[in-house]
């Protein structure tokens, strides 16, 4: 059984994967990377009993079958394992969870395709309605906090080497400290101005322009003004909502959209990079708490995506002091992708 | 000039390097990493006049010239800049603060040596000196409140390809956000315990065993037991002092000899792999705040080495979700660690 264990020097939650564990040995340093090697691909249509049973499938006909647009499985290298109590304890001063959660794969087309952004919006959309068909699923498990819907595309973003678009799903019993950064800012934000810090980052943004890679009717996508990476994007909704699941359940065609446009954006003007999606939510049972205390976070937080193209290599010292050097401002790199011709 | 931003969402301060930015183009996708070609060492003896004038050096003859044992230069490629004001202004919601700092390098050895751990305890002993005595110089200049010390080894963790051993020393006008994580957490668990949280995880790592890597007189190294990274290691002072240029200035010695042998396991167990090295120390200037706050900041924290080596990708979503998995047990790692044969 994985283990969810916080450090108390900076009360980051750290998964320390003991089912998926390596002997020590496995980490000797060595000339090339091992890439995966995959003779058929499992993701494809045809090859449904090479994965687990489907979660859920968008189709007509019957189960693990041909016939599907949308498929979800679970990972056969999971971070989590779905049975168990959530039993918290001590051992001294530090803190233990077991590793109980859900790590879900979505496959986003039954053709062997590598990129996101090649699919037709409409079946984007059905990628992201996918999502928050499978978030609200989880969210009545209690003992999950928080859902992370993420991408990583390219070797080197750990997105793997088989050329198949798809996403991962990870519920979570905490909530991921990235994020609960931004619910602690946001709110102070709140508290000081009575307003949403990321609707006033809209308005600011839209008005300014220099930041900005496209402005839609619903969606604005930008360059957030201290990006740690360089080419970093951030696609917000106009309306405010502090739950994805929630907000974006009538607008996935729109934010189908603008994601399909970064990411061809990013294609094309930096010659097929490597990135990371991750989506930004609020987490689960906010109204468990205090009214007063949840109250706030719902109008305060609002979801977000983050989009991270990998570069350059992250040098040195950003790990381990959390101080982030970024060598083109953010106002050079969005003009640069506003003028990609796409 | 370059910039300081501060991210709004999460209060990070980002370094937006303006004056050694890259156009956009430089960052299209490559197959291969351009490494850099280096025809003369400008580190080696001899070799003086390929770098800037020296700041400080450890030698008994005129500056510049050969006989020197750590020698410190200004940054070719320094990330601030050492002239200007500390001017704090708002852009609409946002803050920003002139890149105004230092940024030096800490030339390690007059031989051409690529390991740290190769030198003799004696000269180690010389670079930590060297680096105590750089930050108490910096830490005079009112506009600086932390100086950052810390080493790149190998090209894919920044350390360039020059193997000619160096440290580097970055002095910032704000406190980097791991080190605040840190502040912060030790505070809260000195206001409820009152003890010291770092101290307390001495005594139990020392009971405990499992984690320990080495238990010196002065030090112990152990791997956290929420480690981000496989093979992490923290290196602790046994005697409590939040201030690595005052806690360790008669200990440099023992320092020098944990700190080596560290590197020389990681060296040697994992096929000299790449890392990095960062000390975290108190911010400067503690005492000119509001005294009953600061007198317990001298309490709670707690200085001492992260060394964080590179072994594995970080997998995707860790960037963008602050969520990190590891996939060895730190009790794993520690115990492969230890029965390296030195």
């Amino acid at each position: 059984m994985p283990q969810l264990r916080k450090d108390p020097t900076d009360e980051r939650w750290v998964i320390i994967a003991t089912n998926r564990a390596r002997r020590p040995g496995n980490f000797i340093n060595r000339e090339e990377d091992l890439v995966e090697q995959v003779k058929e691909c499992p993701f494809c249509q045809q090859h449904e009993t090479l994965t687990p049973p489907e979660i859920y499938a968008i189709r007509e006909n019957k189960e693990n079958q041909p016939g599907w647009k949308v498929r979800v499985i679970p990972s056969i290298n999971p971070m989590f394992r779905i049975e168990g109590e959530l039993k918290r304890r001590g051992y001294g001063m530090y803190d233990v969870i077991p590793g109980v959660g859900a790590h879900e794969v979505v496959i986003e087309t039954p053709d062997h395709i590598a990129r996101m952004e090649e699919l037709p919006v409409e079946q984007i959309e059905l990628v992201l309605k996918t999502f928050i068909l499978r978030i609200n699923d989880l969210e009545k498990d209690h003992r999950f906090k928080y859902v992370l819907a993420y991408k990583n595309y390219g070797v080197s973003a750990g997105g793997g080497a088989i050329g198949h678009t798809r996403s991962q799903l990870i519920a979570t019993p905490v909530t991921p400290l990235r994020i609960k950064e931004e619910l602690v800012s946001a709110k102070r934000y709140y508290d000081f101005h009575d307003r949403c810090l990321f609707c006033d980052m809209i308005l600011q943004e839209i008005e300014s322009k220099q930041r900005v890679v496209a402005d839609h009717d619903h969606f604005l996508a930008l360059m957030p003004f201290a990006a740690r990476f360089p080419f970093s994007i951030m696609i917000l909704p106009k309306k405010h909502h502090c739950d994805f699941s929630k907000g974006a359940r009538n607008q996935c065609k729109d934010l189908a959209k603008i994601l399909q446009e970064m990411l061809r954006r990013l294609h094309k003007g930096l010659n097929n990079p490597p990135y990371n999606f991750v989506i930004h939510t609020a987490p689960f049972r906010r109204t468990k708490k205090s009214s007063t205390q949840w109250r706030t976070i719902d109008a305060d937080y609002h979801w977000h995506i983050e989009i991270l193209p990998r570069l350059t290599q992250v040098a040195g010292f950003e790990k381990g002091s959390g101080f982030y050097i970024n060598s083109i401002p953010p106002e050079d790199a969005a003009q640069f992708l506003r003028e990609v011709e796409l």
